[in-house]
């Protein structure tokens, strides 16, 4: 039985891929029965398209792959909460349940409100949420 | 010297578009200094994809014409009040301002939150008002 620390990891690999090609380090997977349908990583600078978020990518390819445009037996893991865009597109895709590692303080779909996700989904937070966190701090910090 | 109806008249021809392909009949165009850089319609069943919004399309389509991702000199067009996750995107795209014509009373970005949008975004509603809504009214009677 694989945990969900085990689909974190795989999300955090996406989230090394987008730090090393310069996009904010936000990596997502979705699963099906323990299986990885979609994984992706924030690609807002190399398609210059501010909806290019993980989550946006990987909902629309769990779709593609699964043949129905509705995820209501998927779990997204995400490394970073998701902002407001991200949880219109769950709360559309009537995904099962959201499980993310860091919180963000700024731009998390829950400082506006918890009703952007759709009422029966399912949310854990703070799955390796430091490991999350720091990729974002490095980031960042890099920047400046 | 084009007026907002001018440009909404085209979001409505988009939102035909979309209403002929038995989609939910949005339609979207974006203005940048009184030019179409991008006209589209709701997409979602065409493309099995919840994200396929008109917004979200325009949205990518512009900045794709315009090569920078944000539309901070730009007007967007669309017959129906934005979701949350269209709300979203614009936000993150810094859009100048949102024309919408219908309100949407069960799925609109206001009931949840003006703050979705971005701060310094202007938006105006109620432009063709009736005739937006009545093709949505129309489309969902003939669901039943």
């Amino acid at each position: 039985m694989l945990d969900d620390e085990y689909f974190m990891r795989q999300a955090l690999q996406e989230a090394h891929k987008a730090f090393d090609a310069d996009e904010v380090p936000v990596g997502a997977v979705i699963v099906a029965d323990q299986r990885i349908v979609a994984r992706s990583h924030n690609l807002t600078e190399m398609l210059n398209d501010v909806t290019a978020h993980a989550e946006m990518q990987v909902v629309t390819a769990a779709a593609n792959v699964l043949g129905g445009k509705y995820l209501t037996d998927c779990t997204l893991y995400v490394t970073v909460e998701p902002c407001p865009m991200c949880a219109g597109a769950l709360r559309w895709a009537q995904i099962s349940r959201v499980v993310y590692g860091a919180a963000d303080e700024k731009r998390g779909y829950s400082r506006i409100s918890s009703f952007l996700l759709h009422p029966k989904t399912i949310v854990t937070a703070g799955v390796l949420a430091d490991e999350c966190a720091d990729l974002m701090k490095l980031f960042f910090s890099r920047c400046r």
